[in-house]
């Protein structure tokens, strides 16, 4: 297609996207929109064909690499034999999906669970609220400032922003959200090496009196029924916590009987260099939320894990709940595939070198634009890049836009090609890049990756 | 595959469900639940190969029949271009589907609006909620009794039947349930013909006196912020209201400025034949509410449609709301197939005709078992059949499920073929069959549905 | 004083509240507001020395007459000895009072159970949540339209009108509302000669299905935990209701494990002829709430009495709950001698003699203006007169307005002396005077109140 | 009376109130509850005769002595002219009592507004929360750990402690309780020498990121309406804040538009040695709450004054709240007298005095029991005794309770006399002798005090 035809086609879409699309997702962020039509491995391509080099990969959805063919394949398969199917019949893919997910926890555990699947993160979040509330027998939870669990109204309640709640009314079910152990901006104003997590002493002494208002210390009962947790930050920033501290923090909450609920809709399936980020934590979760990688994008299956006591048919009865695409034969048939390639190649050793070898190149970068990069650190493919003033801690909002917007006009050089960058911001003060790559990036893309972003940060700096 | 194979393969498959899969979701209404493994058209397939004539296709989600070619060619060809794309970048079948929704709604009611994605039924119900929410400052809905709106928290909340709730704790916005104009069992005891739609007086009595709790008459301002409805409904037991009611209910909310909120899940997209079945009701809501059929269940795609005046940016700006897998890609590439299916061939037509058909042979059904076939009724293809005692009226859960569980046995003969009859039952008495038959179902499908069902009454009443 | 005088210290006394009194009181109802002086018997004084004789004694709190000479004796009594205690220690009143309640609960109900006191009608209320959320575990009541529990936020979310609520936000507790057997006018139209009680049969209506949205048919559980009732509504306009509702009311929610609250609070002590009102009803209340005639107005104490099931202290242990001036020995000394006093004369046969003269002098006066007074009815002293356009239906809410004000003008003449006629004004649409005359009025004092009522309906209906 | 019948008299009564009364209200704390007969100044007496020297004086609501003959006076004489009053209409006490406190208000904050009662201190806090729900649009309120504001629904959300809450269901409202700045037990471990107040800066942390919960930094809107602030914590055990902490967070509410309400009702009426608490701390708050020693316990009368722009009828009109005995005449009438005898004499100096002078003696008294009285403090009469293990920091509960107990024995012996002394025990950790001693208290009673004081420690230190 010349280039002409494709802007004509490119200004028709935005006219017609202003005149009948909601603003309301979150598409316009960037005015106007940028478009994209077709897209492969690592990289994305818009209407002139430029190549995007993608660090995002849909907020870590598609880790497995856009047109990823084997998953492909897989939903070809079941296109073929069983598309549909109502969710009060069976399908061997559901069952064996399940299987696969209860038995790796089994084993990594050691605690029988079941699995329930639903489709988008938020309502397996729901379904996780479900079980906490029909379990414990009480509506609030504890969540983590800078914590994101979600976009309906329940999974809002959980969530940190306030942003995100205020345009609509009370929430009578508002979590209690606790700080999270984010170093680079300890609350506190503490040092990792000297603090002896002093942030998780302070969730600790909520607990010391009933006049701390969480806890009737007569009854020894807590207000709050579960605590929801992301093992490292999504939203927020991407934020590696200390290991000790979730330790120190699950036997907080056994002992006052408060569930753990992982959230791994963003880290799960190795994007941290382990099957469940929480894994990095040493502890075992009560129950674990998870969805996106799980089928590489390809359909919006999601679903959890709990712990037999609290799930068993017993206490979480045929009924319990219900959704028409909870477990399409679609979604599972593709997650089924997706397990099996986590099982036939060492995707442990795989994240973790390609992670280690990013993290390397952008903590050179760093040492290109001192103190504008405040922070950069990395779990497996999970990375971030904080920017900041030049006192290297002020958050700069603006330059993070300005990067993020330069990036998506795709038009730098790098070994005589045309290139665009895709970034995604993040983080409490909108200042920091998450960086999701594909687990298929090849250490030429992440070179590229790292030239691509000095250029764009000495572009930028220069405005 | 030899019978004894799949005998051994489905009581494994059996086996790893009842330890690893959740009972939580709709699954173990039959013990042991059944398993299908392959469908086309209007028939699934279990493991020995006997053909289920399908009455229900997944609630009304696969209305095209399965294994729609012309919706399976659409979904590949977008995994072979762009199957994933994260939702703050446009592709343009996103922004065509959108359009030709919002297009069809200004062209059938005169009235500018917008279009959102987001997937499962229950997420566009709570995105209609935040909108709702937004726009009229209050948390409070009126509901119909029999109404279902889905399963997360907020659409618990508005879902008529406590059992949805019970489990789990305190539901702050729970609505406030309106009887809705289910003639066959008139809450007043009245016959539509003499009624003069007393209960929708009733409706309006609310707000004669402010002590009549929803009304302020001195500030002139309603507790209630919209009336959710279903144009037919649903899971209540595809209750066929008389027309004139929403007549007076829509004038009766626009003089106190509630707004209505249209659920067309599960009637959307010519189910009753009509594009959207509040049209049949004379009325314009202010927002409408769709998914299932969009994409003939072959991606979970929801969304809302909504005046302009709800969702226009500076009301509902970016970022109101968010969901990774909101407008994927290979969701609305087939819903926008389906939507061009929609307007090159006439569904109103057809499914009427058929429809029309169907009702026929249902009507001649309960001839032959006066009584117990209390009520038959149908809309289009949206069908029922509601099973009672011998007087007509009394309601008949046991024998419903008997029969719902005969037709799974796939035992029953025709034209000397082996079939079974998949069935799903509804209504607030859980005494209704709840037809939605594929569009592409044939004549001769009909009969021997007809068929099919009297020898189902028939062995079943005579336990 | 002379009358100039008066005027000026009147004049500057209501400057002053107008600078410095909030009108979010309903002082303000009638503007400028009345100032009185002193008060005896059935009579207010206003500046000028001008007698008003009252029909409404404070709501019921003064049913034995201003300044009755015991009750002012009683409480100078114990203003000499024990005017203050904490009340975390005893003083024998407190217990005498609890005593004599429980004693005469439990030979006219042939119940036991328990006393609780507090200060003021709402936080009595507030007791009664309290007891019914402990014993339930249910947040959600029903109510009546036209019933009113106080203003206090828990009781604003059971009292009907909306007006109450509309100001202050979402009230997540909000009761669900069910029509009172308001006969005069009936929501459903019919006439209690021939309606058997369809008003209860809709009440019922509610548990025949799940989906009726109270009733989980599976778990036989309700979602709300209590009914609160008023046996004659009070601010509702005084309206009596059939007897056998209730009893049959009662019988539905024993069945459902709904628990009855009976507040009594402006009827109970003998205003409906009874000592409670509830007696005439023929049930037996879980928990009743009292307060206002107990200490005739002379402290605001109240209280409740509940079963000892639900107030036993295993079940509601010392700590529940707490007020500082909860049994103030002032308030349970006037208390106590109410209780002797209600002992030593038959209140029965005075209440409900004087009340029959009353309502003869006002169906007298029904006569003299047809339709106009649409409805008159009384229970004890307990009575009312529906003001009505003159097809004797339509309220008439201007012409309430003007006859209350113009009764308040104090220029009425009567026997050759200047009177003025204080009224009340309640009911749905506020067009009811409820009478709650003293005790201790006369029968020349109500020969005289119909005199000067027939002077304000002829004046006001002039104008 | 002879002992052997007051003996009689006390059992029968015990016997009478462990049946018929609830202890869900604190007197079972102690069991059997100790019964009092009379008081007088700083004295109560029990049926034996034996005095006690009440340091507590009903939580600070008798701060001007049992049976003060001047305001006794003054309810004599309102009860012989004008004792009972519907409250839509006027009395002069009611317009002059609030007058002068927005006068006082007016010329010690310069700060035009007005004054609403009701009765018992919760409604008054329950009207201050309409009033903030109303203004603000918000229903979330920040309240302090460790602080009490009432027991109603609406008052046990904003109060700190879990236990007054936990048998009552779900609270969709409760607050969002920080820490205060109580230096002896300070969270953060930290000096008040060298802290800096940490403690605010935490505080103001919520506010830097819309992550961290509570604010909308786009919108510059606060999730949370009001902070409600005790100057002192009451119950919290009579914690005295560093004035510079108030005059911070006062900036800092102002600047995101959260209102401060200050509740006085345990140290208003110079109990701290000022007019209201507030006025050590150096700010102005929105909204007072006032109750208990306005009437010295003579009657229940409470209210709030609120700021103009909150109050003004255009925003608060008539009938937005109302309660029978709100400004009741009683009340009201003893109010104004307190009102002229704080303006007539100077209890600032007194107060001070007195309450400088006690202090020294339990400053003395901590010196005979080091460590075990870990802290002692005081504010004007308001005044501080924490005990504690011998390490001076680790609450001595038991210790506490037993010295309380004792107390009440009535069996000390001081000058040849018997003697009882009452004390409240009151703080996080239930260790904190919380002292409200009368205004009226001698020299030689205080001198008394301190003596019986270490009776007590002593004999229960021994045990």
């Amino acid at each position: 297609m010349p280039i002409s035809d494709a802007a004509i086609k490119s200004a028709e879409l935005l006219a017609l996207e202003r005149k009948y699309c909601s603003f309301g997702d979150t598409v316009h962020y960037l005015d106007p929109p940028k478009v994209f039509v077709s897209c492969e491995g690592s990289t994305l391509h818009d209407e002139q064909g430029t190549p995007y080099l993608d660090l995002q990969m849909w907020y870590s959805a598609a880790s497995f690499g856009y047109r990823n063919p084997r998953l492909a394949d897989a939903l070809k398969r079941q296109l073929g034999r069983l598309p549909q199917l109502a969710c009060q019949y069976l399908h061997a893919e559901k069952v064996e999906l399940a299987a696969r997910i209860a038995q790796y926890c089994e084993k990594r555990f050691g605690v029988k669970g079941r699995v329930q699947f639903n489709v988008g993160g938020s309502q397996a979040i729901e379904d996780s609220l479900k079980i906490v509330r029909n379990y414990t027998g009480r509506n609030l939870m504890f969540a983590f400032m800078g914590g994101y669990h979600g976009r309906t109204l329940g999974a809002s309640a959980i969530t940190s922003s306030y942003r995100y709640r205020r345009r609509y009314g009370h929430f009578g079910d508002r979590a209690s959200f606790i700080f999270y152990p984010y170093c680079f901006r300890c609350m506190y104003g503490l040092k990792r090496e000297t603090c002896e997590l002093y942030c998780e002493d302070q969730f600790e002494k909520l607990f010391e009196s009933e006049y701390h208002s969480v806890w009737d210390s007569r009854a020894e009962v807590s207000e709050y029924g579960a605590f929801y947790i992301e093992p490292v930050q999504g939203t927020g920033g991407y934020v590696i916590p200390p290991k000790e501290y979730f330790v120190r923090l699950k036997q907080a909450c056994e002992k006052r009987k408060i569930l753990i609920v992982d959230d791994e809709v963003q880290m799960g399936f190795y994007r941290t260099g382990k099957f469940w980020a929480v894994e990095h934590l040493g502890i075992t979760p009560d129950i674990i939320v998870f969805g996106k990688a799980l089928t590489n994008g390809l359909n919006p299956l999601s679903g959890i894990w709990a712990r037999e006591e609290l799930i068993t048919p017993e206490i979480f009865p045929p009924g319990s709940t219900h959704s028409t695409f909870s477990s399409n034969t679609l979604g599972t048939a593709v997650g089924l595939e997706t397990l099996k390639m986590l099982e036939e190649e060492d995707y442990e050793k795989l994240v973790n070198e390609k992670g280690a070898y990013f993290l390397a190149g952008l903590r050179e970068l760093q040492t290109r634009h001192p103190g504008i990069i405040g922070d950069v650190n990395g779990l497996g493919l999970a990375l971030r890049i904080e920017v900041c003033k030049e006192d290297g801690i002020t958050p700069d909002r603006k330059l993070t836009d300005r990067i993020f917007s330069e990036g998506l006009k795709g038009d730098m050089e790098a070994g005589g090609c045309k290139y665009g960058l895709v970034l995604d911001v993040g983080g409490y003060h909108k200042n920091v890049f998450t960086l999701s790559p594909a687990f298929t990036i090849t250490r030429q893309e992440m070179d590229l990756a790292v030239e691509l972003l000095d250029q764009l940060f000495r572009r930028c700096r220069a405005q």
